[in-house]
């Protein structure tokens, strides 16, 4: 077992070294990976070897081909040129004369950060994890063990070249090394699983240490009475077929009664690509060739070329659904009508609710946040695509000049509370 | 049981009510204390007659005298006269033409609160999240088990009273239904315990629910080499004595060699008002007459008039004394050396760390948080003296017009990512 004390200290020394201290490991990590490319790549290909039976798309998670390499090295010169986020003023208030309380941002700690097959991963989370301040233990699905032990190595070479601590930034391989780390509350401040909902699921069940992640998208679009039916077509077409097991994926549409003249171009369009269309009752006599929707399937997150479709009377009736079968990822409605826009972004209670675009869009790179360290349902700490921030915490720094609480409890001072910043 | 779908839905009703519906209620809030006055000040009395056996402390934390009574009504005001959070931008970003993301805020949900003796906990937690559209689910101390109910119904009133709907304020009582209640992370999003370290630290270990607070309080005051004397005597004694049993009050005072010949001023002031004196190996020959300290003694809270004191070489370590022994409350460093007090500040990883001020100023109310929601020292979330923004959370609001991803992945469209507040 790696020695969780080491990495505490080696955050410590990562967090009070100076920014340009940071900076320069992340271009050295940009430069180790252009000189050891070639290595990077045979480890790769011994991954690829070894998963030759793998399924198509999981391969192609695993392989790092040149253009991903370069990809790597581009976000690493990004991540150096952008702004260091520590010890930063997010607020200053005087409280007193010669009193002044700020409010800087800080590190959390150390990270356990749980992905499965893309060994790129190892590179964007380290970096931002450097970038931030913050110790990462990193525990990789075993299809990548080449790669990742490659990359990790790229990783603490760049800490030491810089004189910084190298065990800032961890790699644990085996099952058993998670199970342990995830009762180490004492030393882990923040678990991020990155994969499927059942990787997520079973480990917001097995520990008490807060979990930064989502086990389900069970997304909406909500086609209003007064959508436009072709815009309603193009939304549910890249909502569901873009990228069907992505999280953001609409798994179920919802029709105002009104619409209904309209769905058959909605179901048209998206059987034509091969969606598999699952109705509730309400909507088996106008789509009669479409198979009946159970009342799970709408708790579901298909993940596939299947979706779920129900009609409703009204807007409200679309929002109580949302609320009872969804999971507060991403919900859209399409319509012209911006009261039922607006209520409708007001009233869904999930991360991200939009207007007329498409539930793909709820994403950290779409949103601009540089880098995507996740996407959260909790409702604490950071909801929705969560960036470097979700990485951050922040400290409060009182600068006085000897002031005690018993001159402001006995009255012979008072509070003044001038908000600086 | 009470039933916590009813909970939810009326949190839903709250939080998508108009800004001067939650102003309202807080103002007839006002209005029905004033009006019941004399049926609070009754069933105060009541649980005082019950509770005459009382430490006289936790007697005084019961008393919800005129004084109490008055100001909690002024808190109100302020609070229906203070400007509402929810849907406030946060953020806007123009992700492309007509493609605009914006980040607002928004309550958490359902709050579970567990607090012990004070029932004017009931009003300033109730109102907190009425302005923040929370609801929340009070469990009070059994001693205060009159006046909380007789508080409780009167925020319930206030709802109603403005047509909202009362059950976003529950009061439950027994220990059978907070177990449940622990158990029930499908709606109830965040737990805050109010009262002491055990309380804490059982609630913790009992649920996988996020919890805000605390366990411990044990905070250190550093008197550097170059502290002025006089100064280090103050801030000591208000650290320790002000109000001893508080989580912020000073448990440990680290003193550097070079302040060793000053020490006895410190010790003296300290034994004057009756403080017993721990100290560690390194004082014991120029503290003959104190107790010596334990290894145990320097990881306790010890929350009554005994305060740990220990020779350190340097500054840093001090800062390791810190790290390992501390709780990451509340940190101080007393001197003229703005070098020193500079790393202090840096190094020292605890939610507040100070420079010539009192550990006693950690406190909503001292940072001007206008109310504070508990003291959080958890890394994630919100960290120290957390104000109402304990009790809100962000949502990403995106408003399009037809916008899909496969625009911009087939590179048809490009982000622009504009910044835009």
């Amino acid at each position: 077992m790696i020695d969780l004390a080491r990495v505490r200290a080696a955050q410590r020394k990562l967090a009070t070294a100076k920014a340009s201290e940071r900076t320069a490991a992340l271009s050295s990590l940009a430069d180790i990976m252009r000189e050891q490319d070639a290595a990077i790549a045979t480890a790769n290909h011994q991954d690829l070897a070894a998963g030759a039976s793998l399924e198509p798309q999981l391969k192609s998670r695993l392989a790092l081909d040149a253009k991903k390499r370069a990809g790597l090295i581009d976000g690493l010169m990004q991540l150096a040129a952008s702004s260091d986020p520590i010890d930063v003023e997010v607020s200053r208030t005087k409280l007193d004369d010669g009193l002044v309380l700020a409010k800087v941002q800080s590190p959390i700690g150390v990270i356990l950060v749980i992905f499965e097959s893309r060994p790129d991963a190892v590179i964007q989370i380290a970096s931002l994890a450097i970038r931030s301040g913050n110790a990462v233990v990193l525990k990789g699905g075993s299809e990548a063990t080449h790669s990742n032990r490659v990359l990790v190595d790229c990783v603490r070479q760049s800490l030491e070249r810089v004189s910084l601590d190298p065990d800032a930034v961890m790699l644990v391989e085996g099952r058993a090394a998670v199970q342990e780390l995830l009762s180490r509350g004492d030393v882990i401040d923040l678990v991020i699983p990155r994969g499927s909902g059942q990787l997520v699921r079973s480990i917001q069940e097995g520990t008490r240490i807060p979990v930064l992640g989502h086990a389900e998208g069970v997304c909406h679009l909500y086609i209003d009475a007064r959508a436009d039916a072709a815009m309603a077509v193009r939304l549910a077409v890249d909502g569901k077929c873009d990228y069907p097991s992505a999280c953001n994926a609409t798994e179920t549409i919802l029709v105002h009664e009104a619409f209904v003249p309209h769905i058959g171009r909605v179901a048209d369009a998206l059987t034509e690509r091969g969606v598999e269309l699952r109705v509730g009752e309400r909507l088996q006599s106008v789509l009669p060739r479409a198979k009946a929707a159970s009342d799970d399937d709408f708790h579901t997150e298909h993940g596939a070329l299947i979706v779920n479709m129900q009609m409703v009377g009204d807007i409200g009736e679309a929002i109580s659904h949302i609320a009872r079968y969804g999971s507060a990822h991403t919900d859209a409605i399409c319509t012209q009508d911006p009261a039922a826009a607006e209520r409708f972004l007001r009233e869904v209670d999930s991360a991200s609710v939009f207007h007329n675009a498409s539930t793909r869009f709820a994403d950290g790179f779409r949103y601009g946040l540089g880098a995507e360290v996740g996407v959260s349902t909790s409702r604490i700490h950071a909801r929705g695509p969560v960036g470097v921030e979700g990485l951050l915490t922040t400290r409060w720094l009182l600068r006085g000049d000897g002031h005690i609480v018993g001159d402001y409890s006995s009255g012979a001072k008072r509070f003044k509370h001038e908000r600086m910043k």
